[in-house]
Formats: structure tokens, C-alpha cells, sequence
């Protein structure tokens, strides 16, 4: 039994509404367990001056918490005028992974910017942002195709995410929340599609080095979570046609 | 009637939640039509260097908009690396109306930081922050009587803010939504006492100047649309002993 | 009588200096007491993003104070790499007066920028910039109509602003200086057209809220204050003969 | 054989200079292949603000390229006033391992700050940076032991880094160039100690999902590649009696 | 005879206006033709970081123009965000200046802050800046002197600055205006003091090298120039005694 | 004999290395003593916004220091978010140079970017820059010569330069290191072409003024080192049929 009464392998309820604010093509809120995260995906007609002329689309990803979303205030970083390190690293992750699924070039030359806002942090922001965004993005491009049907459906594969970790007990332990995540050994994050493969696989050593055999148990049970989160995509979109068709 | 099919001196429905996140000391939603903002206060054991070594304390508001809280989505300040004028303003204007109420040397060498993170935004943000920080700070103050019972308690009064403004159709309306705000020809923000007094008066001229006699009849409407608002916070803090015997 | 000997509804001597400088289009020096700011209208043959292919012209404004325009030094905003909220909420109060008495349109796709440098600062340079740079702007405009004449005169009324409010000592009185404002209870800006209709009202509480009669009062007196500056602007341009036949 | 005629698990010749520069207390030129990298140790008696008055250490890494490390010339961070998120997922990424095998505590409260500047890059050079910023950093505390003993020697252990990945032809491959590096499928980088136990276990997926089995021979390969890079290290830094002695 | 009428070694009109602004200690409007600097110096109790604690002063200075000071509207340094190159170059070339005839030792643990603000530009801007803001500074110091007398009289001489250039004609001339300087073959500005020794030479063979003859003829017509500067500081500082005994 | 045991007119040990990077189109490493210097040229296919449809060329310089570099570490500026003083100073002296000898309209609509890089500064690192570089730029011009033959070479003559300046001990000394540096009594830089002519010259009485025939000896000295450096840029030139032919 963990600290917060979960299983080893049990992870938080996860709840994720659609059509969260009115404005965005695709607006979701997740939570995951008292992680919250609001997802929206905004259509831009046009792409970063490095893609223009070449036909493709883009999908941007930014990544931000209110300041009071975490135990003590963090400063605004339009404030302090500058992203910090972190920051870069989440928004990055999450372009990569949801880029990974989606065919930049059936989109055409459309940008779709990401945008993940934290409300309330509790551990798991990054993979919570990667599973919801990728609801509001199925949101977005569904409303681009009702308008001008895709000739192909440019979303390729579910795409989800889930942190597991070796706890300060030496467990190995699934979705860990911010007590655990501050005090864990070893701390990663795998995204994977729904056939089981992964995307990204990002394994620290914060505590000390880990051995091949806990890599073993700690990727198995990160397949066990993103099945859980895939299934809880599915049936959040479950009216969406073309892609669970698929 | 408006485009809206509000009647002219009728607001749109107010929601006040209290404790809406769990790690800052006071937490509100406030939803005022679909205008949605998240107001927090944060209590920090020390002031800022202009105010170090006096006793008094400090009220720092910031105030920001998700990206897609708009129709257009709005590049972030921070990857802008600025914050903007507007933005400059309304949290100028947000802290000067909280100040107002406020006994600084009463709440000793502390700074509540007031943050205003607006969700979704149809019209009056500032005028909704305000009312809605007002409640937050009021939590955030009575945790800390709580914890250390303050000589004199340091809220003073209420205070809330409305907007009004004269339409298209040159008819004076009350708390305009995003639409008749982008077409009004005069436009106010009155933030008030519960005596009905002024804390702050804006009017501004946007498409033509305007007269003394119209000035009046937009007071006696903010008046109004005021009174109902800090009827609301009265409700909404009920069980609030010190403020509400006053 | 008032610290500095005026009567409550006496304004400082006012002079206004036309063509203080030898490259802007409309260059101005406008002294109120010991308040001495540059005000430059400088013609530029485009416009802003945002107005691009819109046929219509934007007036821009900026304002800034010498290092030493203060008592105390004040840090250079160019060393500090950031334009502070007050100069943000200066320089847009400045845009908006001005932009309310030029048709935008009949400018044709040109920028005015407005320049206030602000060479000392004793209470009022906001309004005085606002007094000042009218005339600048008149004098550019001029110009540009000597060269290619517009259909239409481009501006269509005076404007003007002056401070009022409650002192101290609970007077009501006209045209701050900076001791008097730094100690005021209550402190308005007030901008005015020539036929004595307002573009903007912007009143504050500094030290407690006001009532309905004492902005009456504030109102009267402010009125009184712009007759007087809009008729030193009148003598200032009196050779204008388009302006003035309005 | 691969397009540079490598063999898929073979290394490009990895030379480590000691003693690059003359100033730094650690200062080492490592080149691997056309990669090369300087990087330097410097001590610094104090630590960053967030840790004052505990009594650890802290290492810190920063990351650059000169302009024309690349084949295509990359603008200048300071001239475009911020580092970009590579830069700093990089820094951070070599802090993290670094730091895995110091122990803090016995630093005592100082700073080591770790600078790798790439002068040529041809692919791997956060791999790189890692390798031989480890052997710099052992200078360094070498040098702070010499002249105060310390009690308990800092470094626990050595550690490297390696590049691995699939390349277009879907070969597995060790220590990829710069041109396999950008056609490459899936792309890891692992950072390891002597033992052969992870620090950092970072995999992506650049163009398709990758499999378990698949991760499990790039991890093989992995390890072949960071013994190679650790027996070096170890030669480079024979005389160095404390930490080989380990 | 110059396109401007003037002889080849004939300066233009100097005027060195002391108080010309009512807070600084020392505040000078130098105008020389119609380049116009405002020179205000200001004492601070402190000095930067690197001097804390040494008991030694500094001289801090700083250079800006107001926007329209140049023919084209130059776009403001504090809207851009960041001081442009050769605003710097100034600015440091105006601290050596002046840093060079003070004693730092005698002043105590003070800065003077000394401020150049270019009113309008029409060439020779750094050497008038120099030139008008060593009145200032003597002001300023004197001031000081008045309240606590100083041990040794810090100023040890007078500086001025001048510039001299080859026109495009082949003209060698003095105090080029800002047609002859954009048009100048070579370009110098020369600081002396009193006794006619150098503080900086700076010499640029703008649009073709120069030779050592070219180079004597230029620097003997700078001692010319500045020794009228410094007759002319003389005058306007006539009743400071400490200095003029000098 | 100076501290280092150099002739009061020695250089340092002069070597400049061609080629020394791979992928840059001219590539220099120069060492002067101690202080090493890498100089790239880069071509770029466009020029800066100022000089677009003129058919123009432009030389643009930067120039930084790795953070070791230095005996002390240096902040980087890119963590900082600016460029210092001293490094625009250079940058702006570096590109002035090469510019003086480059027939910029031969060069076509093109920029030729140089970086200069100090690894290890040991005094002398911009002479030591502006010498390099020029080989370098002369390379890159070369190549681009090869590709498509220019109508008329754009280099007109070589450039080196040289620091000369009055030691501590008041001797007058050649190619001053750090030490000699940080103690001169004066400071100069002078920058010439092969015709001995100049092309800068920057003098600095860093702890007293110079006079006249202090100049005259300095110039002398700087004439000796400016011959020497320039014979070796033909030395390690010496196959560029095109420039050396001149």
C-alpha cells in the first residue's frame, strides 16, 4: 500500500471533459486524481517560417501553471520574462509526442497550437498534458474536417502518457502523485501509442543509478497505465468516427 | 432588449466558488456569464524592498489570460517575454481597488499576492477580477486570523466592480459582454464600497466624447449593477463573522 | 489658499512653445509651473501591422521621463530593459485622447508618433503631454496638408487635459503639483473636448473612496481648467486657419 | 557498413585532452570523431541562492555552441537575448548526470560550474559534453583536494554517455554522426556509471513507434558503446589516484 | 569655406546653460550649433557591486536621445527592449572621460550618476555630452563640498571633448555638423584636459586609411578646439573656486 | 626587459592555423602568445534589412568569449539576455576594420559574417581578432571567388592591428598581455593596412593623460607590430594567388 492508499500498480481517477471553454476547436479538461490541467487546440492558417511553401502543417505545443497551481507560489515566468528550462523541456516533450501521431502533411499548411494550462498541480503535469491535449487535438481536427473533409484522416494513432517510478520504499510504483514524485529513486515518463510502442521513453536516476531488471518492471507498468488512459480516450471521443473506426 | 436579450440594467448571472483549487490560502472561481476567472491569494512572510523594515504589509495583483480564453488565440506574455500594456493596467487597477479596502499596517510585513487567471473571456475581466480576488482575499486574511488573531482586523469594507457602458444603439447598458464591449461608444469600469462609494472611476470615449448628463445615468446604473454584486459576496462568504458584522 | 499660494481653482502658469526643435514634423515645448515636457509629432509613411492595407492611418504615442525629471533619479527603462506599467498606462491614456479627435481615415495609411520626453516632472506631466502633444500633432498634420492637401482636415476638435483633487487638507483644487498630488486623498485626470464633453474620466481614491457630490465638485472644476487650456492651445496655433475656423 | 563505413556497433576515435586551457581548475578538449567539445570546471566559493546556508555544493552546467559549429551558421543566444529550449534541455540533462555521481554534502558549499562550448559538431555532442565534462570536473575536485583534503572524496563513480539509435535503413547503430543523427528513426541517449547501471535512459521515437525488443538491443549496444568511453576516461585520467583507486 | 560657412578651424557657437533643470546637483543644457545635451549629475549613497566596501566612489554615466533629437525618428531604446551598440560605446567613452580628472578615493562611497540626454542631434553629440557634463559634475561635487567639505578637492583637472575629420572635399575641419560627419572621410573625437595632454584619441578612416602626416594636422587642430571648450567651461564655472585656483 | 622577459618592441609567438574548423567557408585559428582566438567567416546568401535591393554587401562581426576564457569565469550573456558594452565595442571595431579594406559592392547582395571566439584570452584578444578574422574573411572571399568568379576582387588591401601602450614602469611596449594590460598606464589599439596607413586608432590614458610625443613613440611601436602581423598573414596566405599578388 502506497502513502495515498493506492495499489502499486493503481492509478488516480482520471476524468476528462470535453468542450471545457467555448472558444477553442478542441478544449478538454483533464484530471488526474487533484492534477488538473486544461488542454485547448487553436487553428492557425498559416505555419512557422520554417515549413512555409512546403505544403505541411505543424502542430506548436506551450506549456504553462497558473502561479498558484503548486504548494507555493511559483513566479509568473511573463514576469520574470523568460520560459525556464523546465517549462521548455514539457512543451517540447509534448510536441514531439503528439506530432508523432498525427501526418503533418494531410493537415496542409495549418498550424495547431497546443495550449496545456495547469490549474491545480499534483504530480504527472507533462503525461496528464499529453493524454488530454491529444482528446482537444482529435477535437480540432474533427472540426476542420467537417468543414473541408481531410482525403486522409491525418491522425494516425491514439497517443497517451503515464509517469511510473521506484518509491523512497523502494517500490515500483505507477502514476505517482507530487509527495511521491518528490521523493521517488528513479522517476520516468513513457508515452505510447495504443498498439503498446512506445513513443518516448525518459528514465532519470534522481536518487541513484537503476539496473536493467527495474528498467523491465518499470516499463511494464507503464504499459499497463497508458492501456488505461488510451481506453479512457476512447471512450471520452467515443462518437468520434473516423478515428476509433480505426 | 440587447442583441444578448438582457434588459438594459440587468447583469448576467453571477457564480462565486470558494476554495476552488486546494493550495492557496483563498481559491474563487468566478463566473460572471461565461466570463470565467480563477482568482487566487497567496500569502508571502515578507515584503517587497520598497516597503522593507516599515511594519506595513503589501497587496501584488497579476493578472493573465490563457491563450484561447479569447476568440483569436493571444500569444503568451511569456514567450513574448513581455507583459502588455493592457495587461499592465488592469492589474495596476486590480491592486490599487483591493488596496483601497485594506489596512496594510494592520497586516503586518506580508505581501498577499492576488492572481487573476482568466479562463474564458467574454467582457469584463478586470471588473470580474476584482469581485472575485475581493472574495479570495478575504479567505486568505480570515486563514490567517485564524492561525494568529490579528489586533485589528485588516478588511475594511467591501469592494466589487462593474462595468457600463453606452451601446451602439446608444442605449446605457449594464455589464457588457464581449461583443457589446468591442461596439460600445462609452465605456466605464466603477469599482465600489459597500457604502456605495468610489474607489475608481474609468470612463473612456471610445468612439464619440460624451456628455455630463450621460456620465450621471452610467453612475446610477453602476451603482446598482455594484450593490448586486457585493450582495452576492455577502452571500458568498456567509459564515465570514469578522467581515460580514461589519 | 494652497501650499504653493494658488487659489483652489487657479492653474499654474501655462506656456506652450512651438517648434522647439528643428527635424520633428510638430515639436512642441509645453511648460505647466516647473512641469516641462517635449512633445514631438514625427510623420512615418506606414502603419502598424494590424492597420496594414486598411487605408487608414494610427497615432502612436510614447513617453518617457529623463533620468533626472524626478526628485530622485529614476532607473533608465532601456537600462532596465522594460517599459514600467505607469509609462504603460501614460502613454496609452495619451493614444486614446489624441486618436479621439483625428479621423483616422481621413489620414490616409501613415503613423503619427507622438514623442512626450518628459524634462522635469512637478505633478501633471500626463496632462500636460495630452495638452502639449495636441498641439505637435495639429502642427504635423498641417504640414502634411500643405504638402498634399486632404480632402477631408483630419481633425475634428481640441482636446485637453488637466488633474483635479482632494487635498490633504480635504480642498478641492485644480491642477496638481507633484507635492500636492503625492499627498492628495483623492486625484482625477480628466480629458476634454473643446465643446466641454469628456473622452476620458479616470478618478482614483488614493487615501479613501469618494462620494457622488465630491465628483461633481472634481468635474465642475475640471471643466474650468481645460476651457483655460484649450484657449492657450487656440492662441498657440492661432495662424492655423483650418483648425481655428472650426 | 554504414554510409560513414563504420561498423553498427562501432565507435568513431574518441580523443580526450587534459589541460586544455591554462585558467580553469578542470579543462578538457574531447573529440569523438568531428565532434568537438571543450569543457571546463570552474570552482566557485558560494552556491546559487536556494541552497545558501546548508552546507552542500552544487554543480551547474551550461551549454553553447560558437555560431559555426554547424554547418548551417546558428544565430548567437546572446544576440537573440534568450537560450533556446535545446540549450537548456541539454544543460540540464549534463547536470543531472553529473551531479548523480557527486556527492554534494562532501563538496562542502560551492559551486562547480561546467561549461561545454562546442567548436565542431557533428552529431552527439550533449553525449559528448557529458564524457568529457566528467573528466574535467574530476580536475577540479582533484585540484580542491590537493590543496584541503577532504574528508570524504565527491565523485562516487565515473559516468558517460552514448548515443544510440535505428538508422533509415533500420539498422541499429552505435554513436551516430551527424548525418545518421538526422535521418535517423528512433534516437537514445544513455548515460551510464562504471558499473554499467543507468543514469538517464532518454529514447524517441523521430519517425516511427519503436518496440520493446527493439529498445532492448539499442540498451546493448549502449552499453558497449559507455565501457569504451569509461576505459578512456580512465586512461586519460590514470594518475589520478583517488577516484581510480575506486 | 565649409558648406555650413565656416572656416576650417572655426567652432561652431557654444552655450553652457548651468540649472538648466531644478532637481539634479548638477544639471547643465550645453548646446553647441544646434546639438543640444542635457547633462545632469546625480549623487547616489552607494556604489556598484565591484566597489562595495573599498571606500572609493564611482562615476556612472549614461547616454540617450529623445526620439525626434535625429532628422528620422529613431525607434526608442526602452520600447526595443535592449541599449544599442553605439549608445554603449558612448556611454562608456563618457565614463573614462570624466572618471579620468576625478579622484574616486576622495569622493568616498558615492556614485555620480551622470545623465546625457540629447534634446536634438545635429552632430558631435558624444564630445558635447562630454564636454557639458563635466560642468555638471563640477556642480554636483562642489555641492557636496558645500555640505561636508572634502578632504582633498576630488576634480584634479578640466576635460573636454572635441571632433575633428577629413571632409569629403579633403578639408581637414573642426567640430564636424551632422552633414560633414556622415559625409567625413576620417573621423576623430579627441579628449584633453587642460594642459592640452590626450585622455582618448579615437580616429576611424571611415571611407579610406589616413596617414601619420593626416594624423598630426587633425590632432593639432583638436587642441585648438578644446582648448576653446575648456576656456568656455572656465567662464561658466567662473565662481568655483576650488577648481578655477586650480 | 618586461615581467614576461619579452624586448620592450617583442611580440608574442605569432601562429595562425587556416582551416581550422570544418565547416565554416573560412576557418582560423590565431594564437598570440596565450590568447587564442577561433575566426570563422560565414556566408550568407542575404543582407540586413538596411542595405536590401541596393547590391551591396556587408561584413557583420560578433564576439564573445567562452566563459573560462577568462581567469575569472565570465557569466555567460546569453544567460544574462545581453550583449555587455565591451563586447559591442569590439564587435563594432572588428567590423569596421574588415569593412575598410572590402570593396562592398563587389561583394553582391551578400553578408559575410565573422565570428571571432576567444578560447583562452591572455591579453590582446580583439587586435588578435581583427588579425585572424581577416585570413579568414580572405578564405571565405576566395572560395566564393571559385564558385563564381567576381568582376573585380573585393579585398583591396590586408589588415591586421596591434596593441601598443606605457607599462606600469612607464615603458613604452609592444603586444601587451593580460598582466601588462590590467597595470598600462596607457592603452592603445591601432589597426593598419599593409601600406602602413591607418585604419583606426584608439588611445586610452587608463591612469594618467599622454602627451604628444608619448603618441608619437606609441604610433612608432604599433607600425613595427602591425609589419610583423601582416607578414604573417602572407605567410600563411601565401597560396591566394588573387590577394598577394596585389
Amino acid at each position: 500500500m502506497r502513502i495515498n492508499g493506492r495499489k502499486e500498480d493503481e492509478m488516480r481517477k482520471v476524468r476528462i471533459t470535453r468542450n471545457y471553454t467555448k472558444y477553442a476547436e478542441g478544449s478538454v479538461l483533464i484530471e488526474i486524481g487533484d492534477t488538473k490541467v486544461i488542454c485547448t487546440a487553436s487553428i492557425e492558417e498559416k505555419v512557422p517560417h520554417f515549413l512555409k511553401g512546403r505544403g505541411e502543417g505543424w502542430i506548436a505545443c506551450e506549456y504553462a501553471m497558473i502561479p498558484r497551481a503548486t504548494k507555493v507560489r511559483k513566479v509568473r515566468e511573463s514576469s520574470r520574462g523568460k520560459v525556464d528550462g523546465r517549462t521548455m523541456e514539457i512543451q517540447r516533450l509534448i510536441g514531439r509526442a503528439l506530432r508523432s501521431v498525427v501526418d503533418l502533411n494531410a493537415l496542409g499548411e495549418k498550424t495547431i497550437w497546443i495550449d496545456c494550462d495547469v490549474i491545480q498541480a499534483d504530480g504527472g503535469t507533462r503525461t496528464a498534458s499529453i493524454t488530454g491535449a491529444f482528446v482537444a487535438l482529435v477535437d480540432a481536427i474533427d472540426k476542420m474536417n467537417r468543414c473541408r473533409r481531410f482525403k486522409e484522416y491525418p491522425i494516425k494513432d491514439f497517443v497517451s502518457a503515464v509517469s511510473v517510478g521506484i518509491s523512497r520504499e523502494d517500490e515500483v510504483i505507477l502514476d505517482l502523485d507530487y509527495i511521491e514524485d518528490s521523493e521517488a529513486k528513479i522517476d520516468m515518463n513513457i508515452v505510447m501509442t495504443s498498439a503498446g510502442e512506445f513513443i518516448e521513453v525518459q528514465g532519470t536516476g534522481e536518487k541513484r543509478p537503476f539496473t536493467r531488471d527495474e528498467l523491465n518492471i518499470l516499463l511494464d507498468l507503464s504499459e499497463k497505465g497508458n492501456k488505461e488512459l488510451i481506453r479512457m480516450q476512447k471512450e471520452a471521443l467515443k462518437e468520434n468516427y473516423l478515428l476509433t473506426k480505426k
